[in-house]
Order: C-alpha cells, then structure tokens, then sequence
C-alpha cells in the first residue's frame, strides 16, 4: 500500500519511531533478563517509565514467574574450527531460553537442535523454547542442507537463574479515573515489525500525549507477551474496572493495510471506533473478528474472567506479513511513512476517544432557522448548495439526531460522515447556542 | 420506466391530474401571496379545503412568519428598450421573493443580481433569496453569456409587507381519531413535478377517500415547505400524537420508478407498508434511509421533539431527477401515466393502513380441516395443487401465524407472498368460521 | 451429488435400509388399512414398535378418523377383455381412497376419472382423493392417449367401513423426560424416496438407539401424513410439552443434497444443530425457512397451538426431485449410499444433541498454562504451530468462551470449528482439570 502523508508532524514523528527501531533492532529481548532492561533504557530516553521487577518464583494466576534468562554469546564450530553459526551475526540463530550447552556433538545429534523454515530457505527463522528446557539453534535451510558429517563444537554460553521479569509502564492521569490502555510486548529478539514497531508507536503516543489536557487517563505498557500480560492482570486485578477500552499495538511498520482486530464482545466502544476511524480514513483495512487462538496480549485481557474491551490495531495479521517471525523482518520490513500511518491511526482512535459525546438540540422541534445566524446558504433550491455543503449537511444531522440519546460517533455512523466532520458541525452548533453537552 | 396501466378508473384519474397541472402551471407561488391563494382556490374545487391565514410576525418555534410576497411584474430592458429578461414569459426569471427595485445598472453591477446554471446552459434555474433580502434574476447561461455592455433598465414591480402566510387543510373523519397525515408544499412557481405533481395527487386522493367509509381519520395538508410545516406544527402541537403515520408527498410525475425514504426511526408502520406496497408492485424502486440533510417536509416531522413516523414516497430523487428546480420541469417532465402510477401506490397504501389487522384462528392446534369446507383442493397430492394454490398456500400462511401477535402485513412479509393475497385468504376464512379478527 | 462413505458401519446401515425398502416397495398403503398394519409388521421385525388402532369416527380437533379403505382389485378392460389398466401390476394404478366401482362406461364417462401427468407422459403419477369421496385411476399420459372409443368395464374391488386409522410408535427411555421426536410418515404406496426412505431411516436409527445410554428420551412416529399427526398430537396434547425438539424425516434417499427446513420460531435448538451440523459435513446442502404451505408433519407439529421445536430434514425438496409423487420413484430413484448419507447426519445430530452443554473453566482469569501440561507445542513462535493445531485454536476457544454462558453448539458456530472439534477440546480440557461441566 503506498502512502502520502501530508502531516510533516507525521512525518517526522515516522522518521523517530525508525530511528527507535533502529537503536532497539541489534539488542537481545526474550521475556526476561538483561536485553530488556536495555531496551526500557532507551525508551526511558523519550518517557518516564516506570520500571518494575517481578522476581522469578511469583505465582501469577496459573502461571509462575520464569528465570531469568541471559546470553553472552553462542556458536556452532566445526571440526576446522569455522564458526558456522554465530550468534553475534545475530541473536536470532539462538533458541530462545535455551539452556546453556557446552560440548561435542555429531551431526545427527546436532540436528535434533536445529530448527530452520524450508519455506523460506534463506531465512533463519526465530523459535523459542520458554517452559520446556531444551536448548537449540536456527539457522537458515540453505544452510543447513549444506551441513557435512563431522564433529562439532557446540557453545551457548546462557545462564536461567532466580532474578526478575522485568516490565515497564506509564501512566498518564486525565480529568478523570477512567482509563485507556496500550500494550505492546517487548520480548522479542531483532525484529522490527514485530515488535519493535509496537514499542516505537507507543513510545512516541505516550511522549505526545504527555502534558496535553486530557479527559481520560492513559496507561502504557510494555511487557513480555503472554506472561507478562498474566503478571499484570496480576498484579492489577483490582484495578481493571477503570479500563474504559484498550489497544493491543503490534505489527505497525509494514506495508500492508491497518486490520482492527475486535474485542470479546465485538461490539465494545473500542470496536466502533477503530472500525469507524479505519473507515472514515478511506484506506483499504481489514475489519477481523475476536479469535483467541490467535494474536498477542489481547487474549489475555479478553480472557472470560477480565472479558475487558481490549481489540488491537495491526497493519498485516501474522499469516499475511511474508517476512513474520524470521530474519527477513529487519529494518527493510518497515518504513517511517507506514509507521507513521500506523500512529495517525492511534492518534485518531485517542481524538475520538476524548471528543466522542451526547449532544442536545436546544431546539428539537423543526429544525431551527440556521439561515438568520449565518451557517445556511444565502441562495435557496440549488441542489449543490455551498461550498460549505459538507457543513449544512452535518449540522442537519446533527441536529435531528441529538436527543440526548445519539453520541458523535453514532450520528457520524449513521450519517456516513466522518467523525471530524460531526464533531466539527457539533462545535459550530454549540458555539451559536443551539446545541447543548450532555453531561455524562 | 415504461407503466402499462391496466385499470381504466386509475388512467382517468392520472388524466385529471395532468389537467390539474396544467391550470396550476402558470401561477407565480412562493411562501406566502396571492400565488398561494389562486393556488388553494382551484383545489377547492375538487376539495373542500379549509384555508389558513397566519400573520406575518407569528413566532413559530424559531421562526417567524415572514412579510407577505406580491408580485405584478419584472423585467430588464436593454438600452434599446428591449425586454431582454421578461417575468411575464415564466416566473422563473424572478429570484422568488425579491425586493422591489427600479433603476439603471451598468452590466457589472447587474451579474451580482443573476442567476444560471453553467451545467444546463438552456435552461432558467429556479432560485429564492427568502430570508436573505435581495433581489435577482434567473436566466439561462446561453442568454447570460450574450450581455453586452449596456445600461439596463431593471424593474422588480413586487411588494414585501405586513400580511399572512396561507395553507390549506382537509380533514377526513374516519370511525377513530387516530390520523393519517399526507404533505405537500405550495410554495413553487411554475415547475410541474416539483411540486405540481404532489399537490394534484394529494387533491384527487383526498376527493378519493372523500365519503368513504374509513377506519382512521386522514388529514391533507397543502403547505408552503419549511416554513409551512414548522407553522403547522407549532399550531398543532399538542394533536400530533394523534398522528397514527404519514407521508410527504411530492415529485410524483416524473418518468422514473418510485422512491420510499423512511421515516427517522426507520421501522415505523408506515415504512413497512410502504415497503411492501413497492416490493409487492413488482416494479423496480428505491429505499433510501432517512436522512435530514436532503429533502422536503419530512424533515420538520421527523425532527427529534417530533419524531413523528413520517416517510416520503416520490418518483426520483432530486439528484436523479435531470429536470430538477429549471425551467425544464414543465409539462412534459410529467405525464398522466406516471401520475396514475404513483396514485396506485398511494391508494394502496391507504389499503393496507385501513385493512391490516391480527386475526386468532379458531383451529390453532393443527390445521383445520379445509377439505370439508370446499377450500382445497379435492384431489390430493400434486406439486402444483390447484388452479386456487395462490389462495391455498396463503389461506396457510394465515391460520399458521394467526396467533393473535402477527398482523397481515406481518404474515404478507414473512410469507413473501402480497399483502393482498394474504388479505384475501384472512376475508375467506374469517367467512367459514376459520378465523376472529383481534380487537386491538 | 457423489458421495463417499468412509464408514464401513454407515455403508452396512444403508444397505439395510435399502433391503428394507425393497420388502415394503410392493404393499398398498393408504392412510388406513391393511396396507398399514403390513407394514408396521415388517418394521417389527427390527425394532419392538407399539401399534395403536384409533377408530373411525374418533373425532380429532377438526378432524374426525375416517372409515377404513381396503382393496382387493381393480382394473380397466376394453371390449375385447384386455386389462388396459390393472392394479395388479403396480398399485399407483387405483387413485387412492377410491370407493367400489364396478360397470360399464364409455370412454368421454372414464376420462373423468382417469389422472395422469402430461409433463412426464411415461409415469403414472400418484394421486388421492381422502376426503371427497370420488374413485378413479391413474394411468401414464401416453398411454392415455391412445384410448378409444369404447364401452370399458371398470372394477375397483374395494371397501370403505368403520375401521380404524393404524399407526406405529417406539420409545426409548433415557436418563431424563425431555424427550426428542422423529416421525414419518406410512401412508404412501409404493414409492421408494417418497417415503419409504424415511420410514426405513427412523426404523434404523430407532434400532441404533435402543440400548444405549442415552440423556434424553427419544419417540419414534410411524404415522399416516396430516391425519396422523392430527391423530397423534389430539391423544398426546398433554405431552408435547416434553418435547425439546423433533424432527420429520422423509425422502432420504435421493440422489441430491440435504435440505434442512426450519421449525416455525426459525431459532429454536434443532434449528441450530441441523445448520451446524449440515455446515460441519462440508457437503452441499439447502437450508429453507418454516413454510407452513408445503412440506409434511411439521405443519402440524408447528401450527400456532403447538408451535413446537420441529423442523425437518430431507434430501431434495419436492420441486426439485424429479420423480415426486409417480411411478418413478421406484427403488432406482434411491441409493443406499444416500440413505446411508441421511443416516449419518441424523445420527450426527443425535450426537450434538446428546453432547452438547455448557462449561466453565476453572481457570477463567488469563489463559491457563497449556505447555505444563503438555497440551501446547513444545517450541514456540511457529506460525503453523504444531500437526494437533487445530486441537491447541479449539481448546483456546473454549478456554476462552467458558463462562457458563456458551454452550459447545455456541462455541462450534462462533469459532467456524465443527461440533466434533470443540467437543473434543472439551474433553480434553475437562480431563486435565481445566473445565467443569455446568449443570442444567
């Protein structure tokens, strides 16, 4: 999908997150130990996080806090003494999580630990191993096809010990205790959509919504898929009543189009804005159902004991991004124009979150006389009216619709307008006396 | 659309139309003045109209009833003392309610007061400044075109003053006091399908269900638009819940297929019937939703301290309609056909309004046997049963649904077969025993 | 449509029901009579059935049992002593219900009285004449038409007395009241698909059924159409309220597709299962809404006093079944392999119905830790995870939906997996602790 952004502010917000994949792209993430505490470093950079450590042991729900996992440095050598698998080329040859291994091992034993993708034969792909111990490396299939008869010399030099899952969070109070929330996982090795891109948009989201007056609070995380999620639904249980709608953030940087994925329910106020905030944005987009067998963090919030209004906003699903979960998704899988695609998207899911409201005619019988205050045309019975068509139509609507019972949002749907042009019409209308807020 | 009209009645009818617009035709109307007077004075003599005068300066909601509109004469003569733009060639030529004006203007001067349409080159548009005081001249853009550097003499002879706004209005008693409300607007000048068509439909229909015994009572309304419904309104406030459905009636000569726009609830009574009537005619149509941004009168009933269920039935909307608010919507932008079509509809509708109803059959458990009565067939099982399967196959639908909670129109609706057919078997039954009306 | 049986069990079942079939072909059956108690005889011979013999003259609702017709002969002989028509050869011959005849007629008298079919001139078509007494024959349209002037000797060596209407009934107790219902119908002579399929499949099915344990009780009806019903549901009316859901069974044995008709509400329980369950088999196959014109005993079941959950579940629907009510529906119009097919699904939805229930996870708050259990792939990050996928996404579904509120039908239909999957993963889950059975 080619894209134009005429924002320069979008533009150069674009060219941040880039730069922030780029800085992020070569350090060594898994869901705990030292690769993350770097990479909350540097978002720490931009935003005051707040940093938190769970030690290992900690009952979560049904879940227990992992060791701690960290890597020096891991290889294959062959009996010539070639490192034919290095792990700082990147850390992606690694499986994740793997125990540490030192020792010989013939080719038939070597194999039962490596894990290519024959349908990507160039790529190494990337494979984990968290809850069952084993250790493994990845490497491409070209690669691995090549591989002789031989002894070899193989080192992970990792260490899982007793330390802490390390997550980061910011909180951004508004006028009131209701809150919106944005996770993004930050386990991932080198890869820049997934998910660098997630930690990028919400790094920079977070950094423009600070210091703005806001209606609602915001709340950003950055944690470990899964069992992170597990951790801080937690650790947070009371508190999740004040979610008012959530966002999962993940896949932003790619070429594909934006897909909305929908909460539990399928109907929550999260859902009808990202859907109307795709539509109104004229781009092709994917509008896709709850599914919790596939997806990230989501599940977890929409889990039948939370069943929170948590969707996510991603550009390709998994199973349509080409380069997923490989080497192939480096800094040439994402552009700054679709990032920041991808953050005018949640900048415009955040504007309608905080100007979405109930509006009443202060004259709801007929329609009153825009005319005498100016805001009709001048010349009646062309059917084209003005230039200011667009206006005279919102206004039309929104006046017939605002009984108190018709939001913004539910009369841009039923109108076909946009948001934008609902809200606006709203305004003009408030600003001549002839609309009123409802107090929620 | 091409309508064969098989009723010879229905033809005649769609002839007195047609020759009712044509008297219509000629006479200059605007929202208030004499046009409207002569206007109602000739439906008077199909209808005994009750005719309204409501002073100017009358509050009506937030509006007031504007100054009286007169007009004897317009024209521009060119320094030669030709006539070049003459209001007793069409009334079009006259901005509709123009000030009075009398003098000489340089051609600069004079092209801020005229009015074309670039897109329809040939034709006089139809433009109104009526809140706004000005006055103007509406021509073709070909004449437009041709103005040379001059000094016109431009005379407006018409008169804004102290007087009434004027409407007409018939009531029908019928056995209940709920009421059926059909509008129309007055206030046009010489164009035939706006409004010409409504009026003269509204006119034969009311003579139609003139002394017929009815159910419900119907109301006709003959109203300059905006400002006349707003007046009605405000006049008739507190009756309108006795409104049972209504429908604005206008554009209903023209050459295309009919259009339903529903009422702002979108599920009223009278869009369902309307639906059915349309789909039931086998004739292509349109459904358009509600929408206040476009339209006529509907507008003001439908608005939200109203929300009366109140839809519009025309033949094409104003987008669709070529001839629309020009000099081109004369006498052959409609034809009796067409009228009589649309007068079908009408009258259907009032059919279905006056004939729906619930019926409890007798026999609820199993069928009852209509063998015995001579209401089936008498030798069974063939696919195809009877010459009277239509009547079979409905008079089976009716005991099936005839629950006491689904109306004919319910039963028509889910049966897919017309409201007719199923009316007809409810009559049948109800004759052998088979079935009791429910009291509502 | 090519069907391919997989089960060796199915395929021994539908040539069973094909024997079957084949013994009952040659009796005639009418709505009374002998022909009736033979063949409930036959089916006795597989299944325990309860006769029940309701005299003539029993009034039922608006029906009253009418006399018993038996016949013994009958035919048509030109004056040269040839049977031109003889009952002996196929019993389509005689229209049913005909009173005794026995005379001389000429040819202009017999046309009256002889049926046949013009758009199939080859077949004799099948027609009655129950309640209007007439007598008549049936005979192929060419052969019609080359009768001759004649005088024809016509006998129809058959009797019409106080009797009884016969019908046949079986129940299987299980574990609780609610009971589900199969009927079909007895009534038609020989006629394979229309209905002898069904009359062989409930026999089957009946037998299958016995001795198993079973939750709900399930009835079996072998009754004449409509009189039959009547019959049945006038001397059970204090019962039906047991029944949780029934379904007609009638020609099963074509070679086209399945069609499902739904009950009257459209959304009761059988509604839902026979869609999901036509939908998991990946055949094609008609879903078509309550129609109380056409179709059998579901009228009945379904007329507004009963309104009971009872759709019905066939092969090709009348008008598209080519051989409907003639001589061609003899044993070439029916297949075992299609009555093995129809067997399956009624078996399939007995499964569902047995099956089906609601579940809570114990674990409700996040998803549980599938991997400690060895119930998730052992290295992570595929996007194709493992060869048991669809086991991990089913389990993941009903992890999620398990609030008590979603049933496995619910959670089969809203993830798009079949019945079979989610019911399985259900299992799974309940084995390892992770789900408890929400009691009714």
């Amino acid at each position: 999908m080619e894209i134009l952004l005429k924002d320069p502010i979008l533009r150069d917000i674009g060219r941040q997150m880039y730069e922030l994949i780029g800085r992020l792209y070569p350090i060594c993430r898994s869901i705990t130990g030292e690769g993350v505490r770097d990479t909350l470093e540097i978002i720490r950079e931009h935003i005051p996080l707040e940093v938190h450590e769970v030690p290992t042991g900690t009952r979560v729900f049904d879940w227990t806090v992992p060791e701690e996992w960290n890597i020096r440095d891991a290889y294959i050598k062959n009996s010539k003494g070639e490192k034919i698998v290095d792990f700082r080329k990147t850390n992606l040859h690694v499986l994740g999580y793997s125990v540490p291994v030192r020792g010989k091992f013939s080719l038939e034993e070597l194999r039962e630990h490596i894990f290519t993708s024959p349908e990507h034969p160039d790529r190494i792909p990337y494979r984990t191993s968290y809850y069952n111990r084993n250790w493994g490396f990845c490497m491409s299939h070209v690669r691995y096809e090549q591989l002789e008869e031989d002894t070899y010399e193989v080192v992970i030099d990792s260490e899982l010990k007793k330390g802490s899952l390390t997550y980061g969070e910011m909180y951004i109070k508004g006028a009131c205790e209701e809150e919106v929330l944005f996770t993004c996982y930050t386990c991932h090795p080198s890869m820049c959509n997934d998910n660098l891109s997630g930690i990028a948009l919400l790094t920079l989201l977070a950094k423009k919504l600070s210091g703005i007056d806001l209606k609602y609070s915001y709340r950003f995380l950055f944690i470990p898929e899964t069992i992170g999620a597990v951790t801080w639904l937690c650790l947070n249980e009371n508190n999740v009543s004040r979610i008012k709608c959530g966002l999962g953030a993940y896949c932003l940087g790619d070429r594909g189009g934006l897909t909305y994925k929908r909460s539990r329910s399928g109907d929550a106020i999260i859902d009808r804005i990202a859907e109307k905030v795709l539509g109104d944005s004229g781009q092709p987009h994917r509008i896709i159902d709850f599914n919790p067998a596939y997806g990230s963090d989501e599940r977890q919030f929409c889990s039948p004991g939370f069943d929170l209004p948590v969707g996510s906003l991603t550009r390709s699903p998994s199973h349509v991004f080409d380069e997923y979960h490989s080497s192939a998704d480096n800094l040439d899988a994402v552009s700054a124009e679709h990032l920041a695609d991808s953050m005018e998207k949640y900048i415009e899911i955040v504007s309608v979150i905080e100007n979405d409201g109930k509006y009443e005619s202060l004259n709801p019988k007929c329609e009153p006389q825009l005319g005498k205050r100016g805001l009709y045309s001048k010349i009646g019975s062309k059917y084209s009216k003005t230039e200011n068509e667009a206006d005279e139509m919102a206004m039309l609507w929104v006046l017939n619709m605002s009984d108190g019972t018709y939001s913004v949002l539910d009369i841009a749907v039923r109108s076909g307008m946009t948001f934008r042009e609902i809200k606006s019409a709203a305004d003009i209308l408030s600003r001549n006396g002839l609309l009123r807020k409802v107090e929620e």
